[in-house]
């Protein structure tokens, strides 16, 4: 159950977790690194997780939400790009793992690009993924963002 | 008691913990990120923790510290931002759960802020919060840089 | 040993640690970031680990990895910086451990550069350092990026 700490309606919307299993991942090189990790996620029955990166992609696409309309607008970054920070975390969507990266990405010419990782084909690239073990965490529709939310 | 790997004076000064609670939060649209986080710390009694976090804020403040002047220089952002990368730790500061925060932000026309986050309003954000159990990490004004940092 | 979860050939190469000593590192002034936290690693014993940081450089040395040359192309930024998101492991290359960081960086007038962080002189930084746990994590030439890579 998550606590809401202060009492119905208000947020404060913390649940309390213990650390499950640690895992170093290598991803695949020429994979993409958001199917790559979904895949270690399903493969190893992660229900929870968060995870950290850092690496270089050959190419990837970013995604701004749209706080009005309710969309992501995606930018495609079409050539190597360092992982300069990656952050995210795997939660159950429809029945099913579910990876959710953001990333800070720089390219040779020190451009900085940063989002919602779309998609990343991957140079090369090391993860630390985190398993969190307690009640399950859901996404579910939230009408006020649009977005697909952890439940409460 | 902090361990000065180098003996008296020299650096390395590191401190042991074992991993506490592990928690994952989600802040709540339209509140203040730095301000619901130490909500949360103060309300669950966490007194040493670090964080990580992805989401969108609808605005943001930005600090840069100036270290010549010794002051915070701060930005304002005014409209959406992806959290693309946020990254912090709370520690005790005069006798309270304090939150330091710094973030990776990104606009809709793809320009990357990035810095002290002194202020956040939010959209909506997925933060994980390991509680690290030990003793305790309390910041104290350091006269070298002028900022306020954990003592040892 | 590492685990293939596809089978032989295949990626979703992984693997399970746990979690050892956490460490909080407060990084000497003016020291160097990345051979601070190598003498950390080196003098607390650590084979494995994975690290966040945030804090200020007085200057720094960024790198991109050149996916085609094969080889890192540093720009150095003579100035203050926040660091405003740093992500990075510890491992073991040529028998002692090897510090990976990337980071975000922001200057004085808001421009943020990114990417491999090959030296920093610290103003200030907090660092959560965490000891994973379980078979030894070494870095081998990879020939296809010409990376040392974490071996499998």
């Amino acid at each position: 159950m998550w606590h809401n700490l202060n009492g119905g309606g208000l947020g404060l919307d913390v649940r309390t977790f213990s650390v499950g299993r640690n895992f170093l991942v290598r991803v695949e090189h020429d994979s993409d690194f958001v199917v790559f990790l979904t895949s270690v996620a399903r493969e190893q029955g992660i229900a929870a997780a968060t995870f950290t990166a850092v690496g270089a992609l050959k190419e990837a696409k970013l995604g701004f939400y749209d706080q009005e309309r309710h969309v992501y607008v995606a930018t495609l970054l079409a050539g190597p790009q360092e992982i300069a920070s990656c952050v995210g975390n795997v939660s159950i969507k429809e029945g099913a793992p579910f990876v959710h990266a953001h990333a800070v990405l720089a390219d040779r010419l020190g451009v900085v690009r940063a989002g919602h990782l779309l998609a990343g084909r991957v140079f090369a690239a090391e993860v630390h993924l985190v398993e969190l073990v307690g009640e399950k965490v859901e996404r579910k529709n939230d009408a006020v963002t649009g977005l697909s939310l952890w439940a409460i």
